[in-house]
């Protein structure tokens, strides 16, 4: 059953993949129009969703789940801004003489049919589906169970716009069960890229499920160190925005590590500072050691907080000794997606910058501009924490591939080889 | 002990990662240099691994594990062309500003550590190493157990000329068992990518078993389409080359599609062209009963004819109605390596560029060209077969990834959002 339709969505998919720009944006600006005239039936639906949800999810997962007129009206924009980007398939990236009459271009393409499993956050089908139409790609959609109302209809708004447009409906799928995950990790024939959004443990078990190639965009553990040379006001601004700003976000800070030349002076702060902000604290021993007993308060750090994601306003804190230490923390801990360091010596922010192995590397800035939107890349599909490209906040570039094309006047390799062998000219044209 | 290996190799890897240029380019030439002075071990290496394996592998395959005097000397000059690469790491792709005082760069950088598991090919280790170093990445490699004295010694100069260099010896390891190989796929902390090199199968196991992204470099089961609009001396030439130049390599074709309303007088043609080359076809029915009923001497292709990888002087032959058919037939049965068609017909050839689904396209030419060398790229790692980028031939490029550097002064998010958000300028500078 699932089988058949992602191959009907391939099929769907390579009609999709000839089309011209002016097409996939006509359909894309369709899309926006019915998701407009939909929208009291999606708020409804997200309604519902909320409402059943409530009671069993964290504050942090309901702001994600809620999709109310004003945020609808922000994801309509958000397609629209799609359409106007430039088409990123058919782009000749190569372009090269190999002989006289031998020519080699390297042309960008679609990747084919995605597999996205996300979170209860209905929004994502809006971003998503808008990113696969515009790279020519189809995509079959699993979204987390309590979001299964919003989805639904937000898919149905979807496929009657795409109805009038010359895409198919057919390129946009919606899965609504959990055994179809596992059935749709196995059809290595019929999808070329999953996409699973998550914890770390969903990505790993997806990674661990399928010999489909994984675009994993995990939780993020990141981290913010306070060097011994930073500018106090701008640690507390930067500190508190990375933190509290959007906690759930996955690119608010899990960490604090302080350098301890300054920790005397800047612990009791921050502490301060962020418990104003309503974030809870978990402080290591070494940190407790500094602070006046009287502040007994103040949760103590054990191992496993260096590791947890909280997702919430929860924030550890660590003393590190120096620079390096504060390195070998983060490149341990981390979960390598956005990590920052304030400090105002430029010598220690390049050391920082070059080693910490993360998609993300930020100096004297909130870790919170680590996303598609704020790069200047006009949507996202994810942030990667792969070591391999795509890596980071990954827009349209991440959703296509490229085939080379060498076009001849009969050539043959025997020419090229051996004794008296005619040597390649290879000169971009 | 492997993960003692591991852990080596990454910490001499990072230490790699940082050196410049020049460096990395001393370290290539005194390789070089060792392996020229190791010629005459490394070929008496090579003649204890060739006379073992003599009687038990396929000519194809003892062609790929001979590395005599003359083989040798072709590497150590393709080591110095490494050497001559422009530095692929810490290359700005994008610089951009954010907004006043933050600015984005995406930098390259190595990916970390690669586990490379190659065929019975020795020079395979030298054009390994020397891209792995260039491109800033430690490396553990394993190679066919028939090759294991070339590339102990092979393995052991290498290490030789990187003892008088800036680079670590450790940077480069060599496992020589089985049991080590599963134990690689597991060290996912240690080691950032696997290259597997060989069968289909070997490729999809290494995929199983393993959450390492994986550069999969699998047979080539390529395609050779004579259209009916094909000029019929090119047509021979480049059907001989791409079969029997090479039969060994992934980039020779395994099938020939011909169009019927020129098989009555195409097909003998070639039959007769490719005997003569020493080729035995394995004829479809539908071709046995265009031919003149005496040539009952050719062989009757069977349904697996058109999944197999001979890698030797063996051609499957098929005649399709049309340009539909053989698109069909390829995209079914080819690996995505390697697919050319010969036509006189401009709409055609685009036709078929645009639809086969294919790392490399070709038109008019000898599918034998595809290949890192001939495209310019100065030396490959392998050819992916993979959808996602790096696809196709892969040189240093797919041996890189980058970063996301950002620098501020102060900001945060908290700014950029909510009723008077500030605009980001996002100006590439």
């Amino acid at each position: 059953m699932l089988t058949e339709i992602a191959q009907n969505t391939r099929l769907a998919a390579q009609h999709l993949a000839s089309l011209p720009a002016e097409a996939k944006n006509a359909a894309i600006e369709l899309i926006a129009k019915s998701l407009a005239s939909h929208a009291d039936e999606i708020v409804a639906a997200n309604t519902i969703d909320c409402e059943a949800a409530q009671s069993e999810i964290t504050p942090a997962l309901y702001a994600r789940l809620k999709l109310d007129a004003t945020k609808l009206k922000g994801a309509i924009l958000g397609v629209r801004d799609v359409g106007k980007l430039a088409d990123p398939v058919g782009q000749i990236q190569i372009y090269r003489e190999i002989d006289t009459g031998l020519v080699l271009q390297r042309v960008s393409c679609p990747v084919g049919v995605l597999g996205v499993i996300f979170e209860a956050r209905p929004d994502a089908v809006i971003q998503i589906a808008s990113l696969a139409i515009k790279s020519g790609n189809g995509v079959i959609l699993k979204g987390g169970k309590e979001a299964i109302e919003s989805c639904t209809v937000l898919v149905k708004a979807i496929k009657a716009g795409l109805a009038q447009s010359e895409v198919s409906p057919e390129v946009i799928q919606l899965l609504t069960t959990r055994s179809e995950t596992s059935e749709l990790l196995q059809l290595d024939r019929y999808v070329d890229l999953i996409i699973p959004r998550g914890s770390n443990e969903f990505v790993k078990y997806v990674q661990d499920n399928t010999r489909i190639p994984v675009l994993g965009h995990a939780d993020g553990i990141c981290h913010l160190y306070i060097d011994s040379a930073a500018d106090f006001d701008r640690a507390i601004a930067i500190t508190i925005d990375s933190k509290a700003q959007y906690p759930a976000a996955c690119n608010a800070i899990e960490t604090l590590l302080i350098h301890q030349s300054i920790a005397s002076q800047f612990l009791p702060l921050i502490i301060d500072r962020l418990q104003a902000s309503g974030v809870e604290i978990r402080l290591s021993q070494i940190g407790h050691e500094i602070l006046d007993p009287d502040d007994i308060s103040i949760d103590l750090a054990i191992a496993t907080d260096w590791a947890t994601e909280y997702s919430d306003l929860i924030l550890a804190i660590q003393i590190v000794p120096d620079l390096d230490a504060a390195i070998t923390h983060i490149n341990t801990y981390g979960s390598r997606h956005t990590d920052g360091i304030v400090t105002e010596n430029i010598s220690t922010a390049q050391v920082f910058l070059d080693r910490i192995d993360a998609a993300n590397v930020f100096h004297n800035c909130s870790t919170r501009f680590s996303d598609g939107f704020r790069y200047g890349f006009g949507a996202e599909v994810g942030i990667s924490t792969q070591k391999m490209p795509p890596r980071g906040p990954v827009g349209l570039e991440g959703l296509i591939t490229y085939k080379y094309q060498l076009q001849g006047t009969g050539q043959i390799v025997a020419t090229y080889t051996g004794e008296n062998a005619k040597p390649f000219t290879h000169r971009d044209l």
